[in-house]
């Protein structure tokens, strides 16, 4: 059926998602990043109350509901906010609205590898900027790439990393194009760049609540940026793309920002101790901002690890790529979660 | 912030949805086909009873639980059936794999707005071939137009028509690239071209649970065609596109067959009724197999109609362009809404 896709679509890879056991299966799962913690008992209140006519009927376009709740509680305008059927929804409209065939794509790597997918199926350029082994910005070149959109995962996976707001601010006034923050994991970082989005006309803040709010089986990100940037990905957008569920949950979700924070700081928490073990078994382990801790066994065996520990039920993330294959990202988990896996490795090493 | 766009994009008038009047408005809406019926009490109660974990984890990202229902009742295979968040993002899907820059998007009109938006994102090219007066499948026109991707709507919105399968057949068999038959209104009608998708290896259709399954709100739709073609479609498929929430519901929903063929039997019998009221006060009423009516005023004046049931808290849908701006498409409602709507028409003509 090749002859039927556009030529570059035939030929793309299409991206892999993390591992997701089957319902039933127990293992220990610290693969795909997700909060340990459930998400907050209003949000769920909000699904069981739904009233079925709001299933009925389609729902409000631009997910109002939701997008007054993040409004209110960032302080932006109602306009400085996009909803998406997860972020991951807010970055394909990025790549639609800005990059053609030909146009450049630019952003630090390793990072999140959808980046590249994206902007392959617009048939776009993409500029991947080596970091260093410390994962600083690359910021000159960056700047050097001339990109139509550059992407800066803060904190970024797989590195934990996070940048301070004055280098990303220094970065958007030097960028050519847009760029976009995509702060998935800043519910566990100390610093946000929310203030960009709110005083730069190019700088779109990404954010999601499948990781801080516990909800990535809801799917509802957003993106937060200058009134007039969102009013043309809107153009872009499907046209009911989340779902009445999504809105109500995620407002009640949204709401409670006591229920997230005090999630988030279990788990910060919870990091701090699993580097300690880590580091205490011989491991590298980089600095994280995030719920995951990026680290090198002592021997840089990883894949052996990953499919040992896989093995007896324990699922962390391996990376078959240049720059990464030494290494593992390991979700922070519960406590409980955590010691198994200190455990487990204990006989792996 | 135009400069930031593709100069497509900057230039693209948005979609624009069918009105939603706010929370708690009083008003019989016939705009935009809803179901006027509930949805199976089983999904809801597949809302109310999903386990909060589901929505803390990804859920799985291709909606297996959901498919595998959908290929049992329509009995094709698991990997004939691609799940999208509606069917809006199916046709997303289709675009994005199949068109790019100069690439030829063809379909009779009037249709669906969102095919020409569609084409636009893609900077395809729109071929749209005038139907006529009885809106019968311009099948000789399409196929001249050599195009890359065809969609027929059967049941086609705004004018109800349904096209025999045999036509639909002999098209997929003449056109250059891809037939897509959208049926998202097909389970009001009295036949459908599934077997194409079973049969043809570039026919793909898709169905919603929008519309005869009373979910609009729940963003949920899928497409049915031979799995090397769905494979490919895959590949621009957003990761997650499908919640947790929107798998367990529409695996309830689709799995009460017996529930949506309930309300599709009352919806038709409305149909009737109205269509034959509706002719009694002079409209011309075309023949409809869907849950709607495409219908002119005795004086053509269906502006000023729509207007003024509008003020009298009455929504149907208007549409300001050539050849149909003497027409209103009015959605079947409940008896009781269809008479309300009879009841003020009688003091407008």
């Amino acid at each position: 059926m090749t002859r039927y896709f556009q030529p570059h679509i035939a030929n793309l890879a299409a991206y892999v998602p993390g591992e997701q056991p089957g319902a039933g299966e127990t293992v220990v799962k610290l693969n795909t990043n997700e909060n340990p913690y459930p998400p907050s008992p209003a949000a769920v209140e909000a699904m069981r109350a739904l009233d079925a006519d709001r299933l009925r009927r389609y729902p409000d376009p631009t997910a109002t509901a939701f997008r007054e709740v993040v409004a209110g509680v960032l302080d932006v305008p109602l306009e400085a906010v996009i909803a998406g059927n997860g972020s991951d929804e807010v970055l394909t409209m990025v790549l639609r609205a800005f990059v053609g065939p030909g146009d450049v794509v630019a952003y630090p790597v390793p990072t999140y590898v959808l980046y590249r997918t994206l902007t392959e199926i617009q048939e776009g350029v993409a500029v991947e900027v080596p970091c260093d082994e410390d994962y600083r910005l690359p910021a000159d070149d960056l700047v050097k790439a001339a990109a139509d959109v550059t992407f800066v995962a803060s904190p970024n996976s797989p590195s934990g990393t996070s940048y301070p707001a004055e280098q990303l601010a220094n970065l958007a006034g030097r960028v050519k194009g847009v760029l976009v923050v995509d702060e998935a994991y800043v519910d566990f970082a100390a610093a946000d760049a929310l203030d960009l989005a709110r005083t730069r006309p190019n700088v779109i803040v990404l954010r999601t609540l499948s990781k801080g709010y516990s909800m990535a089986g809801l799917r509802l990100g957003f993106g937060v940026g200058d009134p007039s940037l969102l009013a043309g990905l809107g153009k872009v957008r499907d046209s009911y793309n989340v779902s009445a569920v999504a809105c109500a949950v995620g407002a009640a979700a949204f709401a409670d920002q006591a229920h997230k924070a005090a999630n988030a700081e279990k788990v910060k928490a919870s990091r701090a101790r699993l580097a300690a073990d880590l580091a205490g078994q011989g491991f590298r382990v980089w600095p994280s901002e995030s719920n995951f801790l990026l680290v090198r066994p002592p021997a840089g065996d990883a894949e052996r690890i990953y499919r040992a520990l896989k093995a007896g039920g324990i699922l962390v993330r391996y990376f078959k790529q240049p720059a990464l294959d030494d290494k593992l990202r390991i979700t922070v988990g519960t406590d409980q979660q955590n010691a198994a896996l200190v455990q487990a490795l204990k006989g792996l090493l």
